[in-house]
């Protein structure tokens, strides 16, 4: 890796013009193969946030970068997922210049009630971090600012071009194999990133005898409505109701995302409105507090729930990064941060590599994503298991749960833990 | 109530010399019935350190009782249970004038090591809590202290007498019926107090249709020894690796408390002392620290690991405290410090109730007890489900409980939580 290093930062030191391009005619090799070949310093499977961030940084460096997406841009720019971004998220988002739209349209967020018991228990995070924030600024919202930043730059991004195959990520010039236009081709680049979720290909190419996973699949889902409702409050609420869980989110002003456990095969259409609003005022609604508002559901969706896990999270000249890498419950909303804390990590150990020749940062990437990593699975994992129903609990395990939930929110050291994992651990790049 | 109570308290204000006597002989009516009926104050079951302390305090109060003891003196001394007080505990027995040989012989601890993933963990909860200590200071010298603070005081006392039944706690005059030289005795008295532990007959009394009870097994006990060997350091040694469970204690400077994670219904005689040290070292000892000594063996038992709790503490006017009420894993040293609680909460409500007439304390003693209880379970139970090996446990649950540990060590927050809870959450009385 040494090598390479050492070139790049010799050419970008004699010459910035110099800087290894991607344009597939630059290289006459690759021309004079008919076009098939081209080659990137850091290929990126996937146009989802995690891959367009790190494209972005790497861009802000000097570092080429060429994303291959296999749906269509329309289709990765309407994919509805999290809503919740870290305080460190949205500082990270700001320095690279992107900070901009989440301060004048995201929800700057201080609390989190809890409800159970019949009563209301807020966690005040911002109080018990010292002044760290979380902001509700949905996913797509990331995506489409992400998006914009990169074609202003003209970034090279490939949509609708699955890719088919990666080879030799244990040399020094590993490959992406895709189609175009019914034509195979090939991608060559220094490093691949996969940033292609949870189902992407990317995983798969780490040999079976290195790659370890782990995970826990929970024995419930979230029935996820959009209404066209004011929220009843200006904070998150999370209904930790012994009937189950319930969640009311905010999107704007007048519009409520609204979640109820369910069954995790549940089929939406059995849930008629009258029995989503009932349910969820019997897991929201307290005394003392506005009942949630009720209104036009627009939209309604059942997501399943799991924690997985691969280690390592690199191989040789392979990295992954966000879904592809990990999956949390939603509970607690650490998808999408925890992928934007590996791109963060990777960014640094690339630009390391790129500028220093310092391979250090590379090869622990893994090991530094993966302490974090852990204990954001055990935040997201608990918790999830902490606020909902199990059928299979004992009454002890119920009467255990609520402890958790007094201890949590009624002493200091409880709302800092939550607090603090909430708003988000500190990253170590 | 408060009838008894008012005439208690003029009685103590016209004339101290008043104060209702428990003594046989004392009562006309008594004594007219050959002497098979008594009456006190506070019939207290059970001569346990819940069963003590009560009726110790009680007597510093000038508020009488008698208590009654299925075992013999020997035995209730011989016992040999939990050995850490919490700071709580320890004022508390200081407050009572019992402080003195806790003082002397007891060793003050302010850290416990965590030895998991090769290396050592301290948590220094002394620090972490801003100054609140542990104490070594075996149960059965607390038992003793009181013991002998009871005889000085010339305390109502009888051992090898079993109460047969608890007549009338939803009367003003619950009776405790037991026999005496073969002739069957009732106790009279205001109160009843269950201090008889798991297996007593007090908690039985409370009518099924208002008792709830709620436990969890858990799927392995300890192998205790007891060893001539220095400890090998002056801190207890929780080792948490993935193999089991083990823990140095210390019980003096030449003798230590060992035990091992074993099967719940594990027969001691398949433990031979070679491999006894051979799985303790492999479990507590890491590089850097010196290993644990080996000495003779001078005990062996095993102990079985359960959670329990009854709810509600109190019906009418019998009232349970310390393990009547409830049983906790040994992984947090929670019993003692737990029945110390109960009997704190209890002592001040009686001492109101005598004093002022007051009966708010004595109706509110369950819910008192049970906020705190709970609390005390989930950091019992959470603990302990935290550093064993389960045998069902998926990888993921493996990995996270490797999270908690690191969360728990590595933290801050994690170090506070553990913190104030090892030393002891406030009792509320």
């Amino acid at each position: 890796m040494a090598r390479d290093a050492r070139r790049v930062a010799r050419q970008r030191a004699s010459d910035p013009s110099q800087r290894l391009r991607a344009d597939d005619d630059r290289h006459g090799a690759d021309h004079a193969a008919g076009g098939r070949m081209n080659r990137t310093q850091v290929g990126i499977v996937g146009a989802g946030p995690a891959g367009l961030m790190l494209s972005h940084m790497l861009h802000l460096e000097g570092i080429e970068s060429v994303i291959i997406e296999r749906a269509g841009r329309e289709h990765v720019q309407g994919r509805l997922r999290a809503g919740v971004l870290e305080h460190g998220t949205v500082e990270m988002l700001r320095e690279v210049g992107l900070g901009g739209r989440i301060a004048s349209v995201g929800l700057e967020q201080h609390a989190i009630d809890f409800r159970f018991g019949g009563e209301s228990h807020r966690i005040d995070f911002h109080e018990a971090t010292g002044g760290r924030s979380a902001w509700v600024y949905p996913q797509h919202e990331v995506v489409a600012d992400l998006m914009a930043a990169r074609l202003r730059a003209g970034a090279e991004m490939r949509f609708d071009t699955p890719v088919e195959r990666i080879e030799g990520i244990d040399t020094a010039r590993p490959v992406l194999h895709y189609a175009q236009d019914g034509a195979p081709r090939e991608l060559h680049c220094d490093f691949v990133v996969g940033c292609d979720g949870f189902r992407g290909i990317s995983r798969g190419a780490i040999p079976p005898s290195v790659l370890k996973t782990c995970d826990r699949v929970y024995p419930f889902g979230w029935l996820g409505i959009l209404a066209e409702a004011a929220p009843s409050t200006n904070e998150v609420v999370w209904g930790c109701d012994e009937g189950g869980f319930a969640m009311q989110s905010i999107r704007s002003p007048s519009v409520t995302r609204l979640y109820l456990q369910c069954e995790p095969d549940e089929n939406p259409d059995n849930w008629s409105d009258d029995r989503i609003w009932s349910e969820l005022h019997q897991r929201l609604d307290v005394p003392g507090m506005p009942p949630i508002n009720e209104g036009r559901i627009t939209q309604k969706g059942v997501t399943a729930m799991r924690s997985f896990q691969s280690e390592p999270m690199q191989h040789g000249r392979l990295f992954l990064a966000g879904d592809a890498a990990h999956i949390v419950p939603p509970t607690g909303a650490k998808g999408l941060n925890s992928a934007m804390a590996d791109v963060k990590v990777l960014g640094r150990a690339l630009t390391a590599y790129y500028r220093r020749a310092d391979e250090g940062l590379l090869a622990r990437y893994s090991q530094t994503c993966l302490k974090r990593m852990w204990l954001v699975q055990r935040f997201s994992g608990g918790l999830c298991t902490m606020v909902h129903r199990f059928s299979g609990d004992s009454v002890f395990a119920r009467r255990l749960k609520r402890a958790d939930l007094d201890y949590m929110t009624g002493t200091p050291a409880g709302r800092l833990q939550f607090s603090e994992n909430f708003t988000g651990l500190p990253v170590e790049a």
